[in-house]
């Protein structure tokens, strides 16, 4: 595919400069502005603040951003190595609850520095690097095969919702909810989408629609609550989310709201699709119940983005930054390997 | 009760000085202005703007704005006095379609010229200050009966959540949804409240949230695709929302968002009153089908309130200002003559 929107990289490295590169996803859609961090405070800072954001992207950032740890530090024997790791892997954990691909790949690298334990620092540090782009590598490979095996599910000229960005820029490249609509796009689909706005941090209103429309899709972007009117007015076919974990039993945490807009598929009558990576689905997680849930300040609702403060000084709030779609609203879960279909705990399982 | 936000009149006529004094409700919460009309240009503006707006309000506005009309027409003789005020009329109706207040009050106030057709222009004109002036008391009265009403389907502690404004601004004094709110609160009901911010235009952020935070009611501000998450915490025992039609089989026109919440209610087994003057319902309506929706412009989603544009420049939106609840969806419909119950073609045909 040669839709330029594709070339905007979520996260790059520079390694001869030590720097990890990120779109500030913040910033969008009025400036593309690359950061050059070099500091582990200013990643967890990125993290945190969405500046990258999207579990895939986020795994990806986590992995280059504990290769950069690991390649300044001045240890030259493994133990104080490997304590040095450890730390800077609890730091950058920390700075998101919920999206499992953070632990994922953090939990990769450190394996990857216990299976090369006995060869020299900088022979792991090398390793180390090799294993973050591998994360990188894979996933953009991860999401075009999502793309393929969701795009058999849709048909030309259809309407198809979604929720939050699960685009090129929350991952390698491609996305994982937007996958098919890219290849469906470059196949001459038509598909007409609707982008919710996604709020507080207007994920779909900045990033989704932003990315569409790069790629000459034809999207429409509506408030969350308008979700309900355009599925009664018979303009969607189909809703496709990525997803931040997917436990053993198919339910699935994604961004504040997914579980709203399932229930209306349901009441609707619309297939509901969670695109979701291997590296989302978490067999030790065992339900829905059991993934935290990350509560981010009140202030994203009321003074983000605003001119002014949108709400009474002082006014309670609640602010989850995700919630949890329970495994009998989910039509079909597409990962890379294929098509789940309920009873997930058996389709999951048969998979790990 | 006492609460001295219930003070904020939304509408007030000066009749010595011709002007017709409204809240400012698009500057809520940040500032309490009143503006001071004079001209037919500006109360249709104050209207399509939203400066005043729940259907009630706007009645009310409308009553006083066609009677500033007749007022100042120089019109000595029925005739034209007759055809200035079908004019006016007509301007003030085309504000915004989906209210059936606005028709219902000026249709009233149409009857009370015709009615006293035989008197002289200046009598006629003291009969629509009287008539305009019982539009609003009548008003303050059915708040208060819908909130009797509905306080009986409310128990003490329990949590309620509400879309939109349907409170003391949205109506001559108490609101329709928020009244029994009110009510509960001064006999120390502890109602734990939720209220939707309500996008595009925030009025649960920024007027419900405000009101009941200035009366002392334990309210908690989320967004709209939150309703989910805080019904399934099993936060919230019962949804009281107001509406703007509600036609002859019990469909409700309420705004955008409304619907879904009525979904979510279903699903999670929540009881969903919608709360009605008798002027809302419109028996002439047959189905939801037959009301009207408002669309407005798309900036409302990405450019109204935000210090920059939220979504790139040209991207295509979809603004209903409304949507219909479907009547099954609706477990009672709260009147100033009692408490509706499906089937609602006979239980409304009974009212009327």
């Amino acid at each position: 595919m040669s839709f330029s929107v594709l070339e905007f990289a979520a996260v790059k490295l520079d390694d001869e400069k030590s720097e990890l590169i990120i779109l500030d996803q913040t910033l969008l859609p009025n400036e593309t502005k690359y950061l050059h961090l070099t500091t582990q405070e200013s990643i967890w800072e990125a993290i945190y603040k969405l500046r990258v954001r999207g579990a895939p992207a986020i795994g990806i950032a986590s992995g280059y951003g504990i290769y950069l740890a690991a390649k300044l530090s001045r240890a030259d024997e493994f133990e104080s190595f490997y304590d040095e790791f450890k730390k800077a892997k609890a730091y950058l954990a920390s700075a998101r609850p919920t999206a499992v691909n953070l632990f994922w790949a953090l939990d990769r690298m450190e394996r990857c520095v216990l299976t090369n334990k006995e060869k020299s620092v900088n022979e792991i540090k090398k390793a180390l690097l090799s294993e973050a782009n591998a994360i990188r590598d894979e996933d953009e490979e991860v999401c075009r095969k999502i793309g393929e095996h969701a795009l058999t599910l849709l048909k030309p000229g259809m309407g198809i919702l979604t929720h939050c960005n699960a685009g090129t820029i929350a991952t390698a490249k491609y996305g994982t909810a937007l996958a098919p609509i890219y290849l469906g796009h470059e196949k001459g689909y038509g598909f007409k989408v609707f982008a919710d706005e996604t709020r507080p941090l207007l994920q779909g209103a900045r990033l989704t629609s932003w990315e569409l429309k790069e790629a000459g899709v034809d999207v429409t972007l509506i408030c969350d609550n308008m979700a309900s009117i355009v599925m009664k007015n018979g303009w969607v076919d189909a809703v496709v989310v990525g997803c931040d974990r997917v436990a053993a039993n198919g339910d699935a945490a994604n961004k504040i709201g997914t579980s709203g807009v399932a229930i209306l598929s349901k009441h609707y009558g619309i297939p509901f699709y969670v695109h979701a990576p291997l590296s989302t689905i978490d067999i030790n997680t065992p339900t829905g119940k059991d993934i935290p849930i990350e509560l981010r300040p009140g202030e994203e609702i009321y003074k983000a983005w605003y001119a002014k403060p949108m709400a009474p000084e002082g006014v309670n709030t609640y602010n989850p930054a995700f919630d949890v779609t329970d495994a009998d609203l989910i039509t079909a879960i597409i990962t890379e390997k294929g098509i789940l279909y309920p009873p997930y705990t058996e389709s999951i399982a048969e998979l790990f």
